[in-house]
């Protein structure tokens, strides 16, 4: 962790911070972002998914010299050979993160310096939804738990303040507790 | 990808697949699974989700000798260093990922051999909800669109069937698009 150095405190240019959200106040069309994905098939339960650029900010992004690669799988039971984090995994894993940084950001923001913020988020579901097998049950996790530990030069209503407005404004919060309208689109030979 | 071997189709072991089915029918507390993951802040947008146990078919997994570890980040635009995707595009990829192996799984099941699975999938936030610049927009996607190409040997209709099967019991479209209770915990400190 990184303390207060210049204009960065809990590794987040503030200045930049401060700069990016004033820009965006006089060009609104700035903030819209449209993130992307490429996935393939690889074999059995496992697949690929490429990462690389997106539209945001006015425009196509070219920071990332070389692609993420991200696998997926299933576990044994789940009739996979872990080749990767299953799908539900991921979802766990972005709730966590976004949550993480919305953390960092705010307190950034609010002049609160972090010294370790950890987080353990578990999900709960009845695979005879996904496999088919019954209809009284949902497909994806009935519900989820998330159970944070922040610790910073801050009082401890200050640190509750930092996580709960980072919960208020997270992006993958507002996804997985209010849901995404999906249209998807097949091509088929 | 595989073609038929023995039980074996598109990498599923379709009779392990039909016996799993006749087990959680028999014991549908079988179907209870709880998926974990465990993160850590890093410094600034990066963060690091562990993950490798999970419970499920009536016991805690011990499948998976070494743990996944998924790094998150933010690209510059966005405050971050690109130190990995970030929590939206891992939303994408979990959903690409779970529809992939819903396909192929549920092609295993009705005998369709497949040739292969592409797909890519979009999401478009304004950045104002996340950053806190407007209530009048959400902090997440607005809307996904998901793109699938797949082949194989059977009919277009057949093919299309499949998909749409796969999405109707995708654990991570259902996530998406219905939404899921999510509880938070705080300790500071």
């Amino acid at each position: 962790m990184s303390a207060v150095t210049g204009t960065v405190r809990n590794g987040v240019d503030t200045q930049q911070m401060y700069a990016t959200l004033d820009l965006i106040k006089d060009q609104p069309e700035l903030a819209r972002f449209r993130f992307r994905a490429s996935n393939r098939w690889v074999d059995g339960a496992h697949n690929r998914s490429t990462i690389q650029g997106f539209y945001g900010a006015g425009q196509e992004d070219a920071s990332r010299a070389q692609p993420f690669e991200l696998e997926a799988g299933e576990p044994p039971v789940l009739l996979g050979m872990n080749t990767g984090p299953n799908p539900v995994e991921y979802v766990l894993h972005a709730l966590a993160a976004c949550l993480t940084i919305s953390i960092v950001y705010v307190a950034a923001a609010r002049k609160v310096t972090l010294t370790s913020v950890e987080s353990t988020v578990a999900g709960e579901l009845d695979a005879r939804g996904a496999f088919g097998l019954s209809d009284a049950v949902r497909n994806g996790f009935e519900r989820i738990s998330v159970s944070f530990r922040v610790t910073g030069e801050a009082s401890e209503d200050k640190l509750r303040e930092v996580v709960e407005r980072a919960k208020a404004r997270s992006a993958v919060y507002d996804i997985v507790t209010n849901g995404v309208p999906v249209s998807l689109e097949v091509a088929v030979g």
